[in-house]
């Protein structure tokens, strides 16, 4: 995989020139994408910039984030050669910072469920998962070093983690929607991909201007004054063995790199919470997609169809009421985020399944897009048949930085523990 | 004015068929429309259905959301003839529901302050207000029974004060704006226009199928019951003596009406929020429409233009500020509406300025809007001129019912009260 550290350090270092380090994802790509179709579209003379902090990084965006000019589809034939006026907002703002849009990465219809022809770059017979299918193979195929994804219930964790690459899913509104093609405006997150915490964390401290970046040899944490919960919710028991073992490890090796671990029980109200997830995204997506369903039902498959007009048959009372559970669980997440500063949980219930057929299950993920908390997959675990498995790590609100730090030490302790005893 | 509830009661008793009920306002555009300026585009076959709650109602629709049939324009010439490929949620929800979109009305340039062509149909030497300057004017003017807005800082309120009908913010997030050209999304919010807070009410009901309206022989709130406060705000000493004079009497009338009224005081909590939405209006500005700075620099006028570059040097530190400003805002007012239910403001300093090359000031509206908190304007008061004076009631998040009731019943006192002495 390309290492988005090492590639700003040798520019920096005036090593690498913007245009070769683009260069060699233009190679990796012609290379690679023939097997992984990880690319709705290919820019054939990406513009790249000779200053900005992201000058050289070759970005892959997710299409259902609106380029003015590469074509935009959403996933979706309703949308095919569809030519935005003007770019998305992280777009544009990935510009300003010098990024050259390489590319426009694979997304489910809509950023729903219906599947892409993107194959795991582990296993070409599996799904890399979804949405954000494109983005997750095509950093995990080596192909660039960075990419823009979107979640509404999974869908930055589970491809990253079926990919085995590092995923953050921000807290609601750190970086801006506008221009994405909304689903589930009070869910809809913007999220990001690359090879590991440390790269995910450089990308979104290159792109937000924030202070979320660190030096490995100088992380912004003490693990002793870090409380991390492995979170014992009802729906572990739905996870595989090789996930439950993976997060008992995770646990492991938290504690031995110093963190004080312990095991969290799921509180009613964030339990309540999760099932609410389902009828606001239904409703949500009833809403923004209903002018979709209106002027092309014939260009939608039958699953987004059918999500829609069950959306558009909520009544704005459910609505509210699923609102209200919502509303509650966010309390009671703040005040769990009182007893401990990190919970691991799965980032999915298994490794990526078997075929492309299916996008896999956000069950995991799905809590804490509601709960609007900052997410990272951390990589590195593996199944007993070599594919990766990714572990959860979550912070309170706001606390994103804290949580970057803090899923980059569990990493670099995982590394060390391989390299050790294989 | 077009009275919406007397147009619903003739169709449903089968007194007027939809076709006729948008023929007159077809009539009255065609007569009215040349002086008062408030549409930028008029559907030329608009669609009639037969059936649906809607069915019949002219809406005006704000040209800051999009419609597939109808060019949509945001207000700037970067968007002339721009024919968005579907319509927006709210666009789309009012035809499921049966009305016609009889037309666009003006905006001013992306929603900020950028002026019409628009004059105030009492006195076209001054201005309708803005941002939502046409469907304030084209509602004021008889033209259309009712119309959809839109409020990032006063744009809903003020028009509807200034031209002297009834305006509706509703809680954020009550109605849906996807497909609305986004200025600052976190306080983005569609609102209603119609000739009075009865019909406001109706309207929001027949759009959204929540059990918003009431029948004025059954109000869903008995006035003793409800804590009526007059905020004492500290710019209060900005309002004119007329609209000062209007809100004492508001205040005499909700006594005489039953009502507990009394006087509240304003958070030091709440002045600061107040203060934090310029920032975080410019800050998400310069985000949103970013990629509009980006592509069509000499098309946007000098005011937004500085807007949009000032907002895109606010640093992340200074915008996180402000959010934690108005999250602690945001608790003191939920324990304000512990203490009271209702609180009257005015709208807006003054009536409507005089001149058409600004649309006013949303000083009152701001604080409300990043709250989230549901507004109506009342009115039916004046100054010495003639013009509309406007006075704005607001209640606590979701209580948007009983506010719409409290509101309807003002109005009505203040009716009677003109009736019986002029």
């Amino acid at each position: 995989m390309m290492n988005l550290a090492a590639l700003v350090r040798a520019r920096d270092a005036g090593k690498a020139k913007p245009e070769l380090m683009v260069a060699l994802s233009r190679d990796a790509i012609a290379r690679r994408e023939p097997a992984i179709k990880a690319f709705a579209h290919v820019a054939a003379h990406p513009e790249v910039a000779k200053d900005g902090p992201m000058a050289g990084i070759a970005l892959g965006v997710k299409d259902i984030l609106d380029t003015y000019d590469q074509p935009t589809s959403y996933g979706s034939p309703a949308y095919a050669g569809h030519h935005p006026r003007i770019d998305s907002a992280i777009v544009n703002l990935a510009r300003r910072r010098g990024a050259t849009i390489i590319g426009k990465t694979t997304t489910t219809e809509f950023a729903y469920f219906q599947p892409t022809e993107t194959v795991n770059p582990h296993n070409p017979a599996h799904t890399p998962g979804g949405s954000s299918s494109g983005s997750a193979a095509a950093v995990a195929a080596g192909m660039i070093p960075a990419a823009i994804g979107t979640q509404t219930g999974g869908s930055v964790i589970r491809p990253a983690a079926y990919c085995g690459i590092a995923g953050y899913k921000p807290s609601y509104r750190l970086l801006p929607t506008t221009g994405m093609k909304a689903f589930a405006p009070s869910l809809d997150t913007i999220g990001l991909f690359a090879a590991s915490v440390e790269n995910v964390a450089l990308l979104a401290a290159l792109l937000t201007g924030r202070d979320l970046a660190f030096n490995a040899n100088e992380m912004p944490v003490v693990p002793s004054s870090i409380r991390v919960g492995v979170y014992r919710c009802g729906m572990l028991k739905s996870a595989d063995p090789a996930m439950r073992a993976a997060l008992n490890k995770a646990a492991d090796m938290a504690a031995d790199a110093g963190f004080d671990v312990g095991e969290i029980g799921e509180p009613e109200a964030m339990a309540r919470a999760s099932e609410a997830h389902s009828t606001i995204e239904a409703y949500e997506a009833g809403l923004a997609c209903g002018p979709d369903l209106a002027r092309f039902p014939d260009l939608l498959s039958p699953l987004l169809l059918n999500t829609l007009v069950e959306g558009q048959d909520i009544s704005p009372q459910d609505y509210d009421a699923a609102r209200r559970l919502a509303k509650r669980g966010r309390a009671t997440t703040t005040a769990l985020f009182g007893e401990v500063d990190i919970l691991l949980t799965p980032s999915a219930p298994s490794a990526a399944p078997l075929g492309l057929n299916l996008t896999g299950d956000p069950r995991f993920n799905k809590l804490w897009t509601l709960m609007g908390t900052p997410a990272v997959n951390i990589p590195g675990f593996k199944n007993e048949n070599g594919m990766p498995l990714g572990i959860q790590a979550v912070a309170r609100f706001g606390q994103d930085k804290m949580l970057l730090a803090v899923a980059a030490l569990l990493e670099r302790a995982l590394l060390l523990d391989r390299a050790f005893w294989g």
